[in-house]
C-alpha cells in the first residue's frame, strides 16, 4: 500500500460520482494526449459522448488503452506547506456503444447530470453522436486531506 | 484553424496563468498516465516540483515528451444543451533543474502562487525536492464561451 492510498473501493466510487470532469489520457501518433470530458459513471464503467471523427475519436476507435484521471484540489495548508487533494486514476479500453437503447440511456444520464433535466434523445442526436464506454481494468486513488 | 480555436497566444498565456492545476500526460511502461500537479508558468515554460523518485519522476528523467493540459469548465447552457469551457493543451520535453539558484527561484514562485507568501527555501528543501522545467514545443487552445 502506498502512502495516502485510498483502499476502499466505495470511497473511490463515491469520489468519481462527485466529479464533473474526467481527463482522458491516451497515446495518439506516439504522443501523450489529454482531453477533458463530461462523463457519467454507470454500472462500474465510464461513459461519455464525442464527435464521430477527430483525433480523440480515432484513438477511441483504435481500442488502445486510455488513462482516466479524476481530481479535486481542496486547498492548501500554509503552515504545513502542503496541498490537499483527492486523485483517482483508472485505465481501460474504450469501445463505441452500438446498441441504440444503451446509447440513449447514456445520453439521457449525461443530460440529467449536466443539464439537470430529462431530455428527449432524438434519432438525429443518436446518429450524429458517438457514445463511448470504458470498462475499468485497473484503478488507484490517493488523497491528502486536512 | 479549427472551430473554437484560440488564435491569440497572449490569451492562451493568460489562461495558463489563471490555472491552479496542470494535468501532465505521459507514456509510462507503454501506458498513458496522468498526474495532476501544482505549477508555475515562468519565462514561457511550465515548472513544477516532485519527489526524487516514483513513477512520474522516472518518466520526467527519461526525457520523453509529456502533454500538459489546462482546463476550466464555465457552466452549461441548458437551452443550447452545451457545456462552456476553455482548454489548452501543450507538449514539451521535461528536464530536471540542476542550477540551485534557478530551482530556488521556482520553489519561491510556487510558494507565492499557492501559499500566498514568500518562503525561505532551505538547503534541505532543495536537496529533497526535484524541480522540473518543461519548455513548450507545441501549444493549442480552444474554448466555447457564452
Amino acid at each position: 500500500m502506498f502512502k495516502r492510498e485510498i483502499t476502499l473501493r466505495t470511497e473511490i466510487d463515491d469520489f468519481i460520482q462527485s466529479c464533473s470532469v474526467v481527463r482522458i489520457g491516451m497515446i495518439s501518433d506516439s504522443e501523450p494526449y489529454i482531453v477533458p470530458l463530461n462523463f457519467v459513471y454507470l454500472d462500474g464503467c465510464i461513459w461519455f459522448h464525442c464527435a464521430l471523427d477527430g483525433r480523440k475519436t480515432s484513438t477511441f476507435r483504435s481500442g488502445d488503452l486510455v488513462c482516466m484521471e479524476f481530481d479535486e484540489m481542496s486547498g492548501v495548508d500554509v503552515k504545513k506547506q502542503t496541498t490537499y487533494y483527492t486523485s483517482v486514476i483508472a485505465w481501460g479500453i474504450p469501445g463505441f456503444v452500438t446498441d441504440k437503447f444503451l446509447a440513449k440511456r447514456v445520453l439521457k444520464e449525461l443530460c440529467i447530470k449536466y443539464l439537470k433535466e430529462e431530455t428527449e434523445i432524438t434519432e438525429s442526436m443518436l446518429q450524429r453522436t458517438g457514445v463511448v464506454k470504458v470498462s475499468i481494468n485497473k484503478i488507484t486513488g490517493k488523497e491528502r486531506l486536512p
